[in-house]
Formats: C-alpha cells, structure tokens, sequence
C-alpha cells in the first residue's frame, strides 16, 4: 500500500457507476483503490461481477462493514438512494465522500421526501453536503467533506442552463426540457424495459412528469433566477448503452437573442472550463462527440418562432453524469489537478 | 395479367420506401405488382437489389420510360422530389398517382420554392394534388387523381394536434415539436451520418429549424387554425432503424386541460378510425408499439408547468408515415375497404 | 364465437413465442383465439402485458386451470420446459396439441433426463408426439396429435445438413455448426445477460459444448445419417433481437463437391418447399433476409481447404424457428394450405 | 514544439483507424502529434471531420505532400492499400513508420499480387518490413524502421493459434476460423453494406473464402508450424461498431488435450504478457471484454466431438486490432515502457 496516494473505497462497485468508477479510478496516479463494495457480490473478485475489469489488480468485493476505514481517505458511494444516507451516517468523518447516489442532492428535506417516497433519515449530513456540479459549485465543493454529485440529467441540463438564466437571457416560466438517454442510466438491476429486445430499435418517453431529477433540476434554478421556477422534464429511453442529450426549448427574454445565448455560455465556458465547450461551428452537438468522456458539448440555434431558442447539451451519462463528474469533485477536494485522469478523448465510433 | 385486379407500377422502387411498398403490395388481394421502376438499377431482378424480397414473383427492374402504361391502372412515386414531378407530370391521365415523395404536399409555389431550392415545374398537377393524410382527407382522397402522401414527421404530428387545434384546446403561437426518427427515413442513399458506426449508440439533432417538414406541418395547422402557424420542429436521429416519435410540448387554451385533450383525441379516432388509438390506460406510447404496422398511438400527460400539456405521437415511418399511409390512400382511392393489407400487428421485438 | 373458425389457445401466450404467435395467428383466415393463458398475469389484457397487441381483439390472459377446454380445438403450447409436459398431459384428448417448449423434442427419455436436469413426466405423450420440422415430418405431422415443434437452432440447421447428411455428401464425424443469434432466443425472462447494456454492442458464444439443442441436432442427423452422430455445437448471442444464423463447417465426402451440395439443396426444396431457398445468385444469405418472416435461406460456398465445404441458413427464430412454423404445423395438421397466414415478405430494413 | 517528445505525423488521419491512433496519440506522453495528413479532407480542422476531438490541441489536416518531414520522427500510415506504399516510398530515412494498411504484411509479392489484384511497387521496402504482431515479433520490431501492423482478424487469430502451432498441440490440415467482427472494421467509406439500416438487427457472413487476411493468417501459421498451411476463415459482419471474435474450431494433436492448450497459452502470455489473457475463470471470451481498448482475451473449452478443441479469441479491431498496436510497436520501436498510453480499462457497458 502506498502512503502517497489518496487511499479511496467504492462503495456499491457492482452497479455500471460503480464500475465506471473504477474504470477511471485505475488509471488515476493520486488514486489507490483499497476497498470495494458490493453486499450481493461479497467475496467475488471483481473480474466475476465484470470480466472487462480483469487482470488489473483490485481488491475483492466485500460487504460494507467488512471495510477497514482507517486505512481509507476518500469514499466513493454509488449505492441506491436510501440506503446510501444509512451507511454514509456511518462512515468516520476522516473519510471525504463523493455520493454518486440521489440521497444529498436535495437541500429541502419536505422535498426529498415527495419524491424519494420516504423521509431522510441523515439531515445534518444533508446540511453539510455540497451539491457537486464542479463548474458551479467549485469553491463549496473544495472545502467539503461531502458531495452530492448531481444526477446525470441535471448536470446536462444545469450546465446548459445555469449561465442563461442567471444572465436573465431565458425565461423560467415555461421552460421545456426534452430529455434522451441510454439504457445505462437505468442501472444494471433486472427490470424488463431494460432488457434488449425491450429497449432496442424503439424509443419512447418514461416517467413523464414524475422524474425525480425534475425537483433537482428546478432547485437549481431557483438558485440562479432567484425565485422558484418549474419545469418541463420529459425524459426518453434511446436504444443506445451511453449518453444522454438534452434538448431545451426556451423562450427569450425580452431583447435578448439566440446569439446573446452562445455569448453568455462562450463567456461562462471558453478558456474557462476544461470540460465543457460548444460544439463546433456548423456542427449540432449529438452524443457520439461525448461518449466515454467527461465532457460536455453545447449548442445554441435560433427557433423557428420568433422569440424562443432552441439550447442543447450532451454528456456520457456513466462519466460526465456520473463518475467522471465524482473523480472530477475529487480532484478538487484533494487539491489536485481537476483534469487528472479525466482528459482521456471520446471513443468513436 | 389477372384483370380482376388493380395493376401497379412502384416508380422509384430501389429506395426504402418502395421495397416497402412492394412488401405491403405483395399481400393485397387486389393488386398485381406490373412494373417496378428504378434507373440507376434498371435491368436487375428486384431480388438482387433487395434479397429480403427474393422467392416472390415479381416483375424486374426497368427505367421509368421503359413502362407501358397502358396496362397500369396505379402508380405509386417513391422518386427523390424534384424527380418526382417531372416523372409525374408525363404519366398518362387514366394513372391514379399515390405520390410517396415530398413534391406536392406543399399547396404554395413559393413556399416549395423556397424550401426545395427550385421552382415547382409542374403547378397544374400541384393545384390537382390532394394532401393524403387519409384520416383527415378521406372525402377528397376518394375523388382525387393525385394524391401527395405527407412526410413521416407530418403524419405523425398532424394525427396529433390535428383535433386538438380545430377544438381550440391547444394554443398556436408556441408549439414545440419534439421529434426523434430511425434512420431508415434518411433514405437507403449513401451518406456519412447514416453509416452505422456514425448513427450507431449515439442520438443527436439535426436540420434544427431547417427541416422541410416544418412547413408543411405549418400548413396543415393553419388550415385547422384558421390563422398562419409557426411552429418550432427539432428532429433527432435515434439509432434505430423504424420508428419516429413525437413529442409535442404545448400550452393550453383557457380553461382546456389534458384531460380535455385526451377526451378530444378519443372523441376523433375511437370508434372512427381503425388505425389511431391512445395508448393502453397507464401506458407511454413508445416506437416498439408500433413497429413494421400502419398504426399510429397517441399519448396525452399533464405538464408539471401549470396551462400546459405534454403531447406523443408514434408511427413507423416506413408504414404509417409512408408506403403503409400510401396503400391505405390507395384503397380509398379505388374504393377498397381502407384496412385492406394493412392490418398486420406490429413486430415485436 | 364463429364455428366455421379452428378455436386455439395460446398457454403461455407472455413469453415472446407467445407474443409472436398471437401476431401471426391474428392474421389467421381460419383461427380464432379463444384463450389466452398466462400464470403469472393472469387477469390482466394482452395490451398491459404486450402494448403493440393493443388494439386488437384479444380474451384476457388467465390462468391454465380457467380454460374451458371443451370450446378448443388446437393448443400452442409456449410454456418453459418441464412446465410444459405437465399442462399438456392435463389437456382433453379432442385438443390438438402444437407444443413450442422442448419438452418433447427428443426421443430418447434418457438423453431428456441428462440434458433437462429431471426425468421426463409425461412418457406416454412423449411417445405420441411428432418432431414438427414442417418440411421433413409433414407426413406424420398432418396426423399427429401432439406436435414438438423444434427448436430454433436445430430448425436452422436441420433444413440446411438433413438433405445433404442423407444424400452422403458431407462427413458427419466432425461437423462443425458455428451459430449466431439475436437476444430474443433467450426470452423475456429477466437475466443480466440479456439486459440492453450487456448484450449490445458486443458478441460472444455461450453454452459451449453444453447448450440443449446440441443432441436435438444430433438425433435428427442420426437418423439420417443411420448411425450416431456427435457434432459441435457453438452458438453466439450478437447485438440484435431477431434472426439467427447457421454457419456449418464441413468434411465433403470422397467425390463430392460444394457444387453437389449446392444441387441437393435445390432438389429438395426449389419448387418443392414454399419456405426454404438458396440465397439469390451472387449473394450470401444474411439473417435481414428473413426477418419477420417464415422464411429460410440457405447457401453453399466452397472452401479453401479442399475437400471441405461451408454451409450456411438462416432463419427468423420467433418465426420459422417458433411461432411460424408452430402455424405451418398448424396448418398441415388441420389440412389448411400449409402456407396460410405465413407468406408476409421479410421486414427490411 | 516540444523537443523532447517523438514527433508524429498521422498519415490519412480521416479514417477510423487514424482518428483512434489520434486518441491513443493525445494520452501518450512522449508523443507529440505535429501532422495529420488527409488529402480530400485538406485545410479543415480535425473538428469538422471528426466533433469528437474537437477541444483537444491538433494541427489542422494538411496534403501529404505539405508535412514538412524534417520535424517528423515518425509516421502512422492509414491509408488504402496500395496508395500506402506509393506515400510511405516517398518519406526520409529517418522516419520511422508504423503501417496500419495492408501493403507490407504480405512477404511473398505473388501472394500481394494475387489478393491485391496489383503488383507491389516497393519491393525493397517490403523486404524490410517487420510484421508487427508485437507479442510474437518484439525482437525484430525494436529494430526496424518500417512495421506492418497485422489485420484485425490475423491479430486476433494469431495471438490464439500460434503458441498452440509451435507446441503442436493442434492440426494445422482443417483449421476452422469462424470470425465476427463490428462494422467500424470496413472503414468510414461510404458503402451500401455498412449502412445503419443495412448492418444493424442483422447478421451475416461476407467474403467468405475471398478474405484478404485469410493468407496472413496462413503465412505466420506456416512460420509457426513449418510448413505451408491453408485455413477456413469466414468472417461474419455484426451489428456493432467495435469488436472482433475468433472462434477457432481444431483438431487435436494426437495426445493433446483442451487442457494442454489452455497450459500452452497461460505459459506463453500469463506473466509475460500485458495485454493477452485467459478470460477468467468460468467465463467465456466476449468483446464486451475489451471494448476500446488494447487488450486480447482468450479462451479454450473442449468440443463435444472427441478430439477436437473449441478455441477463442477477442479483440476491439480498432485497439489490438489497429491503433492500439501500432502504439504498442511504437513503444517499442523507440524503446519506450511497452504499455504506454495503452492500459486504459475497456469500457463497459
């Protein structure tokens, strides 16, 4: 074991964050993984949960509370919301935690509790996390001990967003949200809409209206426009594995215009941000720019109806939206390069 | 030569649209399949240009002018636009035409012009065309000599929000049109986007507010409307090759509901039409539902943003929203019962 | 209730081969489902189980012991092994019986016993039954009262090595069958392999040497060939829900060539068989050939070790390897035309 | 211009394989990428022909007559064949290049000419060459100054066959090779048959005893087994993007055993190899394995067939299979840790 690298756990490494995770955890020079958990895989090596994962050399999946965290710096949490805050509660408070789950992200515990069906049972820990979208929350997140990591959605949709609304280019009361995602987002458990012949060569929206990365999403922007705001989220399942694309319709602010839009988020990103760029000129965003990277490409067109804008994000859900993003908030916690081991390029085709 | 039956021509059957034609005409009791159409393959059995189509009897491939048609009673044009009205204007006037192409959906001369590139050569015909959404153009389509099937995306879209904007229940000032497609309505030409490992577990925008099926959407609302409608349309390519789905993001008029349109959807095609439904009770539509069939689904849900209603629509674009709308139009034409062949389920998986 | 009708039950109408055979028989001029049986859902309709079957006028699916046997006249049988034996052994002797589970298949108690995991339960019936390959069997087929339609890869396979196995053309020491399938020959069963994420975008064999259909082939080449035959059975789960392919790697017998194999072939089946076809001249038979449809397609190249020969087939394996030939032995049995409800062209794309 | 990194150059960087090189390339810290060459592409961007790189720091895509070749160490070529060995002709002594086409693999020119269907012009050159197949040529390789890098399918072949060739453990008379491969292995040119709707939900053989790497599999096989060998490859196309899969199907030596070759293939590769393993334990190859990345995964089970072996083998055509060797034999040919930029994880799902 090597004292001079960040000693961190997984926590919940059997499900596709998870893995992930440890995909960009091993080539992370800072990072040393010492632990990883998996309470139905116990006692399996990893390469049995997921044989692309053989022959690196990683610990054997154990139980949570067979972990050793003395020995342990940093958590990663990918565990279902719900029983994330139950073992976060008891993890020493040396430990800095990366919660990839759903289970900090929402300030208001009235709220979370509305839409997670139960109530929070880790409130002071709730009080102490920081929300972890890393361009916007970067100086919070260098000083905290826990970081909830936004849902994939809401960091493509906040990302996008955020600079135009606290710019007042867009209004907030009738913003449309149209979502697409891969399948991966919907986690490796057994469900039948995620089978192959399911989801393959089709496409239709779930959860219409009653997505919880709705309430995530509007906290956010309540933030940014000072008053409480309501969205549109209208999410899709697309036959693909990677990748999630967002496609906001929005209407303007008096005067201002699509390219006002461009400036703004040219303004906020460019020369700023390593991560998040527009795409190309004359090129629309589309997932394939992003996929297995933490990157995030955005797009700007005029709408046909005078006075709206049409505004589009793309990231790779397992990366970007996920554990990309959560090695991205740990490299600002731990003071180190926030690009270290996240500027791999996107595999295409 | 049966002449108990009605003899066709597919002009254009290389393409995707015609082979699909020709797999629908294969199975309808009163069509004989006389002559099939496409130059640059002209001289080959169909079987070599589409092998799924081999061990049927089917007539070979010639050129456009090789066709004698005094033997045909019915043409069916799947040509590129352009193409398709000046093959059109030169076929002898006892041919009822089902035109497959976009050359006479649009009733304006300078909206084609302006759209197409080019001015429209053959503006006669074009006053002659009847727009062939069958459900909603029965009475003319009986009567017509040329029928113009609409584009895949309109047929979908209009099936939709037709009813609801003839009822007042929906506003016209800020419709957004969300839509996703597989790829096969690219066409079977050879283009980079459509490459599988290009179009392949990827999904993103294209044509954004520059889509020729803006247009005619815009025209069709506008007869229903009563007013000029612009609507904002943003296509996705999805990595499937069948299905197209519509999300349709709207604000309702005082004092309309969701419910309201729902009851309006059913009122029009429940009991009326034989190939439109709302989706089972609790069910999405998604493209899986109607895959390889001319059905259409329809969805109606509540927006979480208070006025406003979030609106689906799924087709098979090959089917529904091309040959399969086609052979339907052809049998109002010739007074056949409409469903005839075409009442196949969809494929699933 | 019409009379002139055959009334069919479908047990285990929730599977795929259930799903797909309600398609079919839907388009049936001559059946007429009376039953739908599904244990688990029992109670719900067919739409919640299956949305694209909304819309057509199906019974509610119930459970097995709620049929009123009296008013049926054929059954489909899609239950999983072991399952099947016990239902049907209940079943009134006036029900004709076209079994699409494995359970009586092979002949041999013994080699049931080995490869199923439990001793066979129903002996007598196993005894009675029929192996329902349509166009080798349809003698004893048309009298039979239990048919065990085959599985999906023997059915491939057997219509490609039976004519040439019999005619001496190829060696049956050491025959190499190497076959490729889509994720919907496994089911809707839910298991991790066949989630959309797993299974797309990759390929790998499975079952090596240990899969179930290996001594279904072996029995049926044994009695062609007159002595026992052991081969090697290596299938492959690819990307895509429908179609399977069958590539067989063979030794030539002394004296003959791909040419003579090529020409069995043709002597069997061109003219002979309404389903079964060599691939077009020039082209290479490929599973998009087939899909959708009942149809099988088969070719015969030369190798470039003399002396050997490959052999290829393809089939839809929910249609010709399920549910189709399930109503092609349907037919035979009840002296319909064998190909009713069975000629719809394949889907392409 | 740093002058402590190599400088390279990619030569037709516009194809799928230059544009993985160019990924590889951006990660590894001695390369520097100071020319990327594509003659129909000249004057743009990297950007415009390939959005996934865009943000990365790359010269602009120049003629391959513009590189200045005096700053140039060394050059990836991956053009055509044929045009490759025109290009590579033309560049200075000190260059050292990598060739990712097909031109140079071939040592007997009656063989090129025969498969290539043209008589190499650089006959010189091509005595040269090193066959690039690191694992088993790392001697010769460190010392040349042009190697060939294999095909993707001899890549994967090899690494299988040839410890079990040497130890003679299975026949070299009958060799079955039965191989699947994604769709980015036919390149990014526009053709009928790698088209989304043509390659996807299918599957099906091409070039079947017509492969051009069919006798590069036979030339290394012979330097291995001694004398002149002739096999069955069949390739299959599959409906992915990335991924290679050989299954071998042999016969044994007299005495051999499936367990013998699994022996023979740890001993070669278990500790010495970085990137060739034995799939872990009770798991069967897959290209899910190796997904993006440079590794080889290989796998023995014994055949139901007495005396026979079932062996395979896999590979991301792209990785192993192109770009990533051509990488790994640049570490070499510069005397760099082996693995370098080449240890990145696969990526799943």
């Amino acid at each position: 074991m090597s004292r001079d690298k960040i000693r961190i756990a997984v926590i919940g490494a059997s499900g596709y964050t998870g893995a992930d995770l440890v995909r960009l955890a091993l080539r992370h020079p800072a990072m040393e993984i010492v632990a990883l958990t998996a309470n139905t895989h116990a006692g399996k090596r990893m390469e049995q949960v997921y044989p692309h994962l053989a022959g690196q050399d990683l610990p054997a999946l154990v139980k949570n509370d067979e972990v050793d965290w003395s020995g342990v710096d940093a958590a990663f949490c990918g565990l279902p919301h719900g029983t994330s805050q139950e073992v976060i509660s008891t993890l020493p408070e040396h430990v800095k935690v990366i919660d990839i789950s759903a289970d900090f992200r929402l300030r208001d515990p009235e709220t979370y509790a509305q839409w997670y069906g139960r109530a929070h049972t880790a409130l002071e820990l709730q009080k102490q996390a920081v929300y972890g979208l890393s361009e916007h929350y970067r100086e919070k997140i260098r000083d905290a001990r826990l970081v909830a990591c936004p849902g994939c959605y809401p960091t493509a949709t906040l990302l996008l967003l955020l600079p135009l609304v606290r710019a007042g280019l867009i209004e907030t009361d009738d913003l449309i949200i149209d979502a697409k995602s891969g399948v991966s987002g919907a986690g490796r458990g057994l469900k039948l809409n995620t089978l192959f012949c399911e989801a393959g060569e089709g496409l239709g929206p779930y959860a219409v209206g009653a997505h919880r990365h709705a309430p995530e999403i509007e906290q956010e922007l309540a933030v940014a426009a000072g008053h409480e705001v309501r969205v549109n989220f209208t999410p899709h399942l697309a036959p693909m594995s990677r990748g999630e694309f967002i496609t906001a319709h929005a209407r303007l602010a008096k005067g201002a215009s699509a390219a006002d839009c461009e400036a703004a988020l040219r303004a906020r990103y460019d020369d700023e941000e390593p991560f998040v760029r527009m795409a190309p000129e004359g090129i629309l965003p589309a997932t394939q720019q992003v996929r297995g990277s933490n990157f995030c490409v955005l797009g700007v067109r005029e709408d046909r109806i005078p006075g709206r804008v049409i505004l589009m994000s793309t990231i790779d859900n397992l990366v970007k939206g996920s554990s990309g993003q959560a090695v991205q908030n740990f490299n600002i916690m731990f003071d180190l390069d926030e690009t270290t081991a996240l500027l791999q390029a996107p595999m295409f085709p």
